[in-house]
């Protein structure tokens, strides 16, 4: 390492994202990505690119993406950030919202990345203990000793929040931010905090292209909030890399969040394929977390997670296995793939389990 | 403003991008992009696309792109880091080595960004002043009091230091790591400090793929120093965003800088058609710091720089002015565009000079 090295960036713990494989023989359920392509209107958007036009700048404030998650979501263009993922944006956010040395609250069990975003702010982390079922008790909550992140549905236990709950949270804390990372939420609407934007102040809502939109390798994500925590946002990206969505991944998002049809589509097709591939994992020995996403959390009553892990990596499936915190260390979390990928998975468990 | 905005936020006075009008009937000349569409190469690659590919994450080490650039130069990978822009990756920087308290030094007049990466990382700022003709004296950075930060060829003068010179203040700071931000470095590549690389490991150049590659709408920029300095930027990125280049970013960059006929060839013409257009800039009253990039920095004997700028405007041209610091108040930065474009330039020109 250089010795130029800041001491506060010598002290980061960095996120460690799933394997990318370079090699494409494995079926890869290890960083949730949709198991299908975008929708055919990414690929006419970005046939009909306009390639003289890279030579120029993008739109620094995204309008027309904007414009178009705004009228997808039904609220006006002045709530809506768009940045490159949702971790970009909650970096951005921490930035924005939180000062050095203040306290930021989440579970237990929960993205890992809040953890490194709180420690590259200077901030305090406070993690409150999911219950044994790993469900959140909201009255941990309240009154809580800082602003709140919280993921819901969470990850990776994929347990969801219902919005009632989540608003005991946004009433008993008026003046903490709360940060309500919708990654996984277009796999259970029906648990989205977007009715609440229009009653609360205090609430922020990230979004990404990565999940159901089949969008993982463009970067593409969003906040939804009252004007004026995304004009907090706004500060901080024109202070950070004011261009931050390339000219193809507006036309991308653009052209995904419009086909609402084929987002509906392929959701469904994905909570299918969940809804046969539980049963089978409970048959085997398995508890499933309640899963209200595109993946399951789940552990062996027999069979360490480690030794499955291994097993399904040596017959070419690739799942995620976290090491940190102990409690989910002999967990393992299962992406949802196509119906295929996960009869191929039940056999090759079936074969391990015995 | 949101009332949770962080107080350091609050008092971000962020950068300001020159302007991108959505409507083209300007001949922009505002923020230094080519007037010619990158390499065909880069069409073929967006053509040749696995858009079923978008629903997976990129590469997070970037390898193609970095094995790429890393050939192109001459050096070996783990020298290059790559990010979205060299805003991003100076962003990065200033993360990685400077400590919150530290001082960075510059010139007063430089890349405007410099004092706002500063201010988000908390660093004092020292500014020493360029000579009266702008020039930069190597030795008022000798023992400096801080990290350095230069811009070669400096923005917006335009006016490049020889590296040897560059040497002088590199060996008299050892200890004091030295950012140059070659953005127009392929303007004059007798200028770059790459060879330099092998000597010293307290220079770390940064490069963009928005200028002389024609890419700026791609976000697409890369970082050469010693493998230790590139690592420790890593730890940034991973703590930070760690998918920090999307696919089609990776695919175009890698396509862009494997074409340096291409590279050439456009900045050939460039710097042909800057090199008669001085001339006629001179003819009418102007006077022009020598420019090794594709812009040009101009003050009139007798008009003020607000003046023309108006009626550049009016007539459907955009150049670049600023309000600060106050001593290039009165100049106009003027991007090299196409032979038309800058005989459109002239003409009006002579028009308001008369």
């Amino acid at each position: 390492m250089s010795r130029f090295i800041s001491p506060s960036t010598a002290a980061l713990k960095p996120y460690t994202p799933g394997e990318q494989p370079r090699v494409t023989q494995y079926i890869k359920l290890n960083t949730n990505e949709s198991p299908y392509p975008p929708s055919p209107r990414v690929r006419e958007a970005i046939d009909a690119l306009a390639y003289e036009d890279l030579r120029l700048y993008p739109d620094p404030d995204v309008t027309g993406l904007r414009d178009a998650i705004a009228a997808a979501r039904g609220i006006s263009q002045e709530r809506v950030f768009v940045g490159g993922g949702s971790d970009e944006i909650l970096g951005y956010a921490f930035m924005a919202f939180f000062e050095r040395g203040d306290t930021v609250v989440f579970p237990d069990v929960t993205y890992g990345f809040y953890p490194v975003h709180a420690q590259v702010c200077g901030l305090e982390v406070r993690t409150l203990p999911l219950r044994g079922d790993f469900s959140l008790e909201p009255s941990d909550y309240y009154g809580a000793p800082g602003h709140i992140v919280l993921a819901n549905p969470n990850a990776p236990t994929g347990i969801a929040l219902p919005p009632a709950r989540l608003e005991d949270i946004l009433r008993a804390n008026p003046d903490r931010l709360i940060i309500v990372d919708e990654a996984y939420t277009d796999f259970s609407p029906q648990n989205t905090a977007r009715p609440l934007l229009d009653l609360y102040d205090n609430l922020l809502i990230t979004r990404t292209f990565s999940k159901a939109y089949g969008l993982a390798g463009m970067r593409i994500g969003c906040a939804l909030g009252e004007p004026g925590l995304i004009s907090a946002l706004n500060c901080v990206k024109y202070a950070f890399n004011p261009y931050n969505l390339d000219r193809v991944s507006i036309a991308v998002g653009t052209a995904a969040v419009s086909d609402t049809d084929y987002l509906q589509r392929t959701v469904d097709m994905i909570l299918a394929t969940r809804d046969w591939f539980v049963p089978e994992l409970e048959a085997m020995g398995f508890s499933v977390l309640p899963s209200a996403a595109n993946f399951v959390f789940v552990r062996h009553a027999t069979l360490k997670g480690a030794y499955i892990y291994d097993k399904l990596r040596e017959n070419g499936i690739l799942v995620r296995i976290f090491a940190y915190p102990e409690r989910i260390s002999d967990h393992l979390r299962v992406s949802i793939g196509t119906d295929g990928d996960m009869r191929r998975v039940t056999d090759i468990l079936k074969s391990i389990v015995k």
